[in-house]
């Protein structure tokens, strides 16, 4: 049982940690944080978390965890307002999508505290944010990743890991490098892919026309390019390096289906198409 | 009410509207046709369809209808082999995802009949294929496109329209070059977009954990990777020009977010994701 957790961010992720806790009765008291109050005063009216602070260093008092659950442009400057205020018994966790940019700034910041940090990622979400957004589900039979590195405290691993366990969620250990490799090709690059064909399509003279015959499968294509700007901005600031060299390499894999579209090869088309066909369909057991 | 509808390739999209029409009650009899007898005994089976014929001259004696629901590189020989045995009542129509390549060859095929056929495309489908994917609510609140020739009988094109309006779909009109160029861009793309990421992703030394850590943007994103291989290899075929030229523009676009990211230019990724976000968003009530 989790006495006191403080959440810096009330959005869709923080959030639905905080429900998911409450509702497997293995929270006392959840106390949130940001920098818009209106958000937490909603968060309060919606039982989401118990109550709120503006300040970080109030939030973070006596907390058994904290969890930063906020983009990772913001990380620096919260590592920065907890690593004087942190006591020796707090386990500190974040949700950040590439952790090799956070790890960096919580080694900067927190100086000998860095054994209570736990990185970790939860591999779930919607297209949706907001406080409003969040329920208590989110995290059933989803992964949460945790990378925590050689000088992390285990007692503190055991605790994220027993948290998010208690959320539904199976833990699974990765390096940071790892995880910022592999989720570079799972996420970011189909969610880059996704922006630039929403971007590109809404450029086009007849764009109106095109939306107007977009069917289910451009939806469903479609849907991850509503993901949060500002989160997705700070993914590639972040994981700049691996998702540029994705990208590359994924421009080669089209040029081959425009190869064979040029030379009108059918049997090359069959091929890829084929090839993709099984791949896609064996995996859906797996997400 | 239609006395004899034959559709030649009873699969999801065929077998979907014999469903439709029996459900409706604006079908008497319906005889399937193609090339594998095992799939036309099961359509049978499943009451899909009320007889078959595996001779498309047999299939097509005394329809009031013919649906050429087949792959757009079948098309050709299904019109060669019904020119010379169709009624000069009989209305035909098809559902190829292309047109211009499907009008090129009933054109040729079909000489005089040509005004009795009218170019179609339910925007309808899942990523199944097969008699046993069909189902009656399929074309419900979908769209199909029309796109008769100048040429094409009054009496036939109003067929047609209503055959579809009685499953549900209302009816758009296009012109055939139209059609192609949005239809490239909406559906055609994407599905290249798909294909390629699924081949790419598969083809990376750490694959297998690539796809255990993929969550539920990356099965929506790639759910139309499952699309039939045979169909998307002719719709290559078919409407090339006008997929390569988008494929082209498309890595254009794909070049601006890599620029942004190389550059770390925070506000350029902020203004293309919002953007990208705003008209993702404003579309949900079109498909």
């Amino acid at each position: 049982m989790i006495d006191r957790l403080a959440i810096i961010g009330v959005g869709l992720i923080g959030g639905s940690l905080a429900l998911a806790l409450k509702q497997a009765g293995e929270v006392k008291h959840v106390v949130g944080c940001g920098r818009n109050e209106k958000n937490l005063i909603k968060g309060v009216e919606l039982g989401v978390i118990d109550s709120y602070q503006v300040s970080i260093a109030d939030a973070v008092k006596g907390a058994d965890i904290v969890v930063l659950a906020i983009p990772l442009g913001s990380m620096q400057t919260v590592f920065e307002k907890i690593a004087g205020v942190i006591s020796s018994q707090t386990v500190i966790t974040d949700v950040g999508s590439a952790k090799a940019s956070v790890v960096q700034v919580a080694t900067e910041c927190l100086g000998e505290r860095i054994r209570q940090y736990v990185p970790g990622h939860p591999i779930a979400g919607t297209e949706k944010s907001g406080v409003e957004a969040g329920f208590a589900s989110l995290y059933q039979n989803r992964k949460v990743i945790l990378t925590p590195l050689e000088s992390t405290d285990k007692d503190a691993i055991e605790t994220i890991d027993k948290m998010w366990r208690h959320c539904g969620a199976s833990i699974e250990y990765l390096s940071v490098q790892h995880h910022d490799k592999v989720l570079a090709a799972t996420s970011h690059l189909p969610h880059m892919l996704a922006f630039a064909l929403v971007t590109f399509l809404s450029g086009l003279n007849d764009h109106d026309e095109i939306f107007r015959y977009a069917a289910g499968g451009f939806r469903d294509f479609t849907r991850i390019a509503s993901g949060d700007p500002v989160m997705w901005r700070d993914v590639c600031l972040s994981n700049g390096d691996a998702l540029l060299s994705l990208i590359d390499a994924y421009k080669d894999e089209l040029d081959l289906v425009s190869d064979a579209i040029k030379n009108q090869d059918a049997d090359r088309l069959l091929e890829l198409f084929s090839k993709a066909k099984s791949e896609r369909d064996s995996l859906v057991g797996n997400c």
